[in-house]
């Protein structure tokens, strides 16, 4: 990649140049858990604060630079991409039955799944209010079909669990919906609400495509190569949920017979061959194999940006790759 | 109430002048059971042709009767309040645990409680689409809004359950936001989309709202006083879920020592408590008062009604009234 390469690249740095917008979403995003019953106000704050980094609304607003524009509408589109981020997340740890996300205790294993679904629900129709309120038909439009996807990418996900026969094809079919989808939705619908010319408009909505299909990749690699601290959750948590991701799809590709991720998906409760699974994939250039992928998506983000002016917030989406790629949670 | 009282009065005679638009909402919602995963096509084509009455959909197109109009738009809305509709029962079963719905097993009692969520999801997301694909900022909007009032209504439910000390304005606003906001949404967007004037949108809103107010009411009262094998559920089903209605609510209104009500919601299991509140209910003027709350209404709803043209479709919005308080199921 060429990237400028920067040592210790936080989203503190790169978010420097629209920070006060990103406190003006967190504002937004705070106020959907005003709600009058009280038991829920604690609940909602802890899910909406639960050390989120934010990327999808930073994306938005960094988008809407490019062009002068009141700045409401962003921060109300920013906080919609987060809320339908954080509703998905909701949702997913539900029916996970995960106990943590992020290292802190999800919803559900504090309150119980039905308190889960429900607040699930909530959060999915505030954001649905809130991009509403853009009054925008064509960023509506745009979310509502991302919404679909989310949804679709999630059906896909159950049902193509616990096979180990799955092509590269239908795994990146499977995160463009789940992740690809709405980071698009986030650079696409900044650079519109913002005014910007079509051109713009194109290529900061194939910047969040390809920065979020990277996104989701090197989640999938963390997921299997990371440190159980950083990411706090237990390595091979996708695997264990029958969930094959890139690294599992390439060493079934490289290793065809006697795979322990073959023997997993029959035998789903056996942690020798979950383990197995993990040791071969971090043993092998597998992890090196799906960063390269992640690293022609980021370069095609990159890329994207060439056609804008050199601005900050073209330089913050130029580190936003990096950081993506580089991140270790 | 002054209604044209009708023997036998059936959704197919009420919906005779607009069966063909139906079909056409049938269509649409059909065409929601067409996806990729080939193992949700029958779920969900077992979920959207579960014996629905279609009775929103239907406030809808005849909302739209009154002016002039495309149909294409209106089918696409009649489909997108059902789907809301449908989105929050298959949610609602998973949370209750429900087995059955209208005699049919619920999708999380044939395919358990992951899929639910997320096939509640899919529907939610599609109601979504749909309402999108109408173009028209003022009914999406409200629509979103809508969907708000939902999610917050079951949060209201939950958050209220097991409590005995709820008030009738508690309640009303509980079931507007549950029922009374869909069908105020039906009626109002059938004629924002047909184009009617501002005097007739306001009306077909309010008529939504009121037939929305008396349904819950007469669902409410059926949940305790219908017959099991008609309700496709056991009787007593809110009570035994800690969900207080208008006729406990009056039952403990009138007894307020001694109640089995009060007993139950502290000892929520009692079968003995649950039983006795269903009789003392049953055996009072209570299920007479609760019905008179729900035709006062009703009467609303009609007078909305007055300044339309007399058209088969406000014959047929008139009968509806009727169908609601009558109805067995």
């Amino acid at each position: 990649m060429k990237f400028i390469r920067m040592q210790n690249l936080t989203t503190d740095i790169i978010y420097e140049p629209i920070k006060d917008d990103l406190i003006r979403v967190d504002k937004v995003l705070k106020d959907v858990a005003q709600i009058d019953f009280p038991f829920l106000v604690d609940l909602l704050d802890h899910i909406i604060d639960a050390g989120g980094k934010r990327v999808r609304p930073a994306v938005t607003i960094l988008a809407s630079n490019f062009h002068p524009h009141e700045t409401h509408a962003i921060e109300i589109m920013g906080a919609a991409v987060e809320l339908l981020h954080i509703a998905t997340l909701v949702h997913d740890d539900t029916i996970d039955d995960s106990n943590l996300r992020r290292g802190k205790e999800t919803i559900s294993s504090i309150w119980g799944r039905n308190i889960a679904v429900l607040v699930g629900d909530y959060i999915f129709a505030s954001s649905a209010r809130h991009v509403c309120d853009t009054g925008n038909v064509k960023v509506i439009k745009r979310f509502s079909e991302t919404i679909m996807e989310l949804s679709r990418g999630e059906l896909q996900e159950i049902s193509e669990a616990y096979s180990s026969n799955q092509s590269m094809e239908s795994y990146l079919e499977r995160i463009y919906k789940k992740t690809g989808s709405l980071f698009m939705t986030a650079g696409e619908s900044g650079a519109v609400l913002s005014g910007a010319s079509e051109s713009f408009c194109q290529a900061l909505k194939l910047y969040g495509y390809n920065i979020g299909m990277a996104f989701q990749i090197v989640d999938d690699i963390l997921d299997l190569n990371g440190d159980q601290l950083e990411i706090g959750k237990p390595i091979g948590n996708d695997l264990a949920h029958g969930i094959i991701t890139l690294p599992a799809i390439l060493l079934v590709e490289k290793y065809p017979r006697d795979n322990p991720v073959i023997k997993l998906m029959q035998d789903p409760k056996n942690t020798h061959h979950l383990d197995q699974s993990v040791q071969m994939i971090r043993n092998s250039s597998i992890i090196r194999d799906s960063y390269s992928i992640a690293e022609s998506y980021c370069n095609h983000a990159l890329n994207q940006l060439k056609i804008l002016p050199d601005i900050p917030s073209r330089k913050s989406l130029e580190h936003l790759v990096e950081y993506v790629v580089k991140r270790r949670n």
